[in-house]
C-alpha cells in the first residue's frame, strides 16, 4: 500500500554542527535500510530545497507512522501524507 | 529527469457524457502509451479524489510542457510541476 | 485501518430537484449499508455546514478509493482524507 | 454534544528533556482518565505527525474549553475545534 | 451556549429577482423572530460586505445546525461557526 | 460605532512566569475598567484556543487603535480588526 | 475617519454589455461625485489588474457601509475594507 | 523600469471557439509587436500550465497598465504584477 | 508614480528597548522627512496593529527600494509593494 | 532549460555581522562568477524586500539543485523553483 510522502527538513540555525552530522548519517543509513527493504520505494530531493518526496510501501497506517517517527531527523521533520490508490489507467499495479 | 506533476480533473457538471468518456478514452491510451515508452514513469490515484500524482522522465521542461499539454483531457486540468533532483542518499539513480 | 475523511456537497444551483432527492436518498441508504458492515465507522455534520466528518474502517487506500468514489454524490463532493494510526494514549485499539 | 479536535504537538527544540517526558506522562494520564469517563471519545494519532484528532464528548462550549486548557500540553498545543451535530444519516445517535 | 457564526450571502448572479427578494424578506421574518426568542442574541453587518457576523445562544450543536440550515438564505450561505466560553475577564457571565 | 476584534494571545515560552502574571492581572483590570465604561462591549473566549472574539464600541479608528495599543498584553497579541454596521434585519440598533 | 477599501470587479463573462457599459457610466458618475464632496479620498488603479484601492472618508461604519453598497457595481464588485487611525509619525492629521 | 508579470489563462469552457482562436491570434501579433519594441522583455510559458512569466520595460505604472489591459485576452488573465529592481550583484544593468 | 506600501513591524521579543527606542526615532524622523520632500505621500496606522499602509511618490522601483531599505526599521519589516496606477474615475491625477 | 527561481533572504536578528557580511560577499563573487558563465541568466531584485527573482540556464534539475544548495546564503534561503517551457509567441527561442 503506498503513500506520497513529502517532507521539509528544517533543523534551527545554530544546532551544533556535530549533532546535526551525526543525525544526518543516521537518517541516511536508515532511509538505505528500508530503501533496500523495500519500505521506502522512491526518495527524490525537490530541486531547490531541503526537502524530499517520497513513496512508501507499508501495511498499514501504523506501519507509515512507526517508519517516520523513527526517522532519526523526525524533530525537525514538517511531514504531510496523501494516501495512493492503484489508478486505472496504470500499466502495473502498484 | 523526473518531474512530480499533480493533476485534478475539473470537468464540469452538465458536461456531455458521450463527449467525456471520449476523452477519458483517449487519455487512457495516450498515458499507457507515454508509461509504455517510459515517459511517463509512475501513475498513482490520490485516494479519495479525481486526482493523480505523476512522475514523468523526459529530456528538458519544454518535452514535459508538450506532453502534458498534448492530453486529451488538458483543458480540464489543474496541474502543478515540481522538478526532482538525484537524493544523496537514495540507493538508485534518478 | 482507520481514514478522516472531511466531506463538503456542493450540488449547483439549478440542479434538477428530483435528481439531486434521488441522489441523496440513494447516498443515504449506500452510507447506511457501509455503517452497518462496519466500513463507515463514524459519521457527523459539521454544525452550520452542508458537510461531513466521517471515519472509514478499511483494509486499504485502495478499499477507501473504492468506497468513495461509489457514493452516489461522489461527482458533488470536495473530499480530504486523512489516514489515522493508533494513538499511544488511547485505551482502545483503533 | 460532540466536538471534533485537532490538536498538533509544538514543544520548541531545546526543551528540557525530563520537564517535557513528565509533561507527556501527565498528560497521558489525564487523557486516559477523561476517556474512561467518556469525555474523550476518540483519541487517534495522524499518520507521519506529532498530531492528533480527537472527538469529545461534553455538556457544552464551556466544559470543551475546561478540558482541553487543562490539558498539560496546552501550552504546547496547536488547536482547532469544530462542533459536531446529528448526521441525518447516521444509524447510531451522537 | 454562544456561537459565532459568519454568513456570507452569495446568490448567483442572473438568480430570478423576484424569487431572491421573497426569500430574503422571509430570511428578515424568521431572524427577527429567533431575535426576539432570544436565539440568536447579536446580529451585525460587516461594512462593505454582503456578509454578517452573529452570536447565537443555543442549548446544544444540533439546535444550532437546525437554526442555520432552516434559514431561507441556507443554500446561498458560506456558513462558519466558532463555539465561545465564558471569558475569565468578562464582567458578564455568556 | 463596532468593531469585531479578533486577538490571539502568544506568549513566547520561557517568559519569565512573574511577568507575564502581572501583565494578565493588569490586562484583567484594564480590560474590567473598560467593559464597566461600555467601550469594550463584549469579551468572549474561544472554546479550546487562548484567544478571545471581542466587540467593541467607540466614537472612532483612532479611539479604537488608542485602546488596543494600550492592553498590557498588547505586544504578545495579534489582533485583527471588522468594522461592524447596523444590520437592516437587526431588531436592535447598534 | 478613513478607511482603505480594497475593490476587484467581478463581472461575469456572457454578461450584456450595454447593461455593463451602463452600470460603469453609473459607477463613475456617482465616484466622482462622492470625490467631489471628499468622502471618497483617493482612488487608484491597481496596475494591471481590473481592481482598485481607495480612502474613503465617513463619519461611521454605518455610512462606509452605505456608500459602498450604493456603488452601482456593488453587485460585482470584492471588497475588503481596512479602518486607518492616525500614524505618530504623519507630518499632517488624517 | 523592469516588472514581473505573472498571467494565468482562464478562458470559461464552452466559449465560442473561433472567438478564442481569433483573441489568441490577436493576442500573438499583440505580444510579438510588444517584444519588438522592447516593451515585453521576456515571455516564458510555466511548464505544464496555460500561464506565462513575463518581464516588462516600461516608463512607468501607467504605462504598464496600459499595455497589459490592452491585451486582447485581458478579460481572461489572472494577471499579478511584481515591480523589480536593480540587484547589487547583478552584472548587468535592469 | 504611486505606490501602495503595506509595512507590518516585526520586533521580536526581547530586543534591547534603547537600541529599539533609537531606531524608532530614527525611523520616525527619516519618515518625517521623506514626507515634507513629497516622496512619502500618505502614512496611515492600521487600526489595532503594529502596521501602516504608506502611498509613496517616486521616479522609478529603483528609487522605491532605495528609500524603503533605507529605513532605520527595515530590518524588523513585513514589506508588499502594490504598483498603482491612474484610475479613469479619479478626479485628480495621481 | 530555463527556471524561473525565487528567493527570499531570512538572516536571524543576532547573527554576527561580520559572518553575515563574509557570507553576502562570498554570494555575491559566485553568483557574478555563475552570471558569467550564462547559468544565471537573469538576477532582479524585488522592489521592498529582502528578495530575488532569478532566471538560470541549466542542463537539468540536478545542475539547478547543485548550484542553489552551492550558495553560500543558501542555508538562509526560503527558495521555490518553477520550471520555463518556450512559449509558442515568444519571438527568441529560451
Amino acid at each position: 500500500m503506498l503513500f506520497l510522502v513529502h517532507m521539509q527538513v528544517q533543523i534551527p540555525h545554530g544546532t551544533d554542527a556535530a549533532f546535526a552530522d551525526a543525525l544526518k548519517a543516521e537518517e541516511k543509513a536508515f532511509s538505505q535500510k528500508l530503501q533496500r527493504e523495500g519500505k521506502w520505494r522512491h526518495l527524490w530531493r525537490v530541486a531547490g530545497e531541503y526537502a524530499n518526496y517520497s513513496v512508501f510501501d507499508v501495511e498499514s497506517n501504523d506501519e507509515l507512522h512507526t517508519l517516520l517517527t523513527a526517522l532519526p531527523l523526525f524533530p525537525f521533520l514538517k511531514i504531510s501524507v496523501t494516501p495512493l490508490a492503484q489508478h486505472p489507467s496504470a500499466i502495473v499495479p502498484n
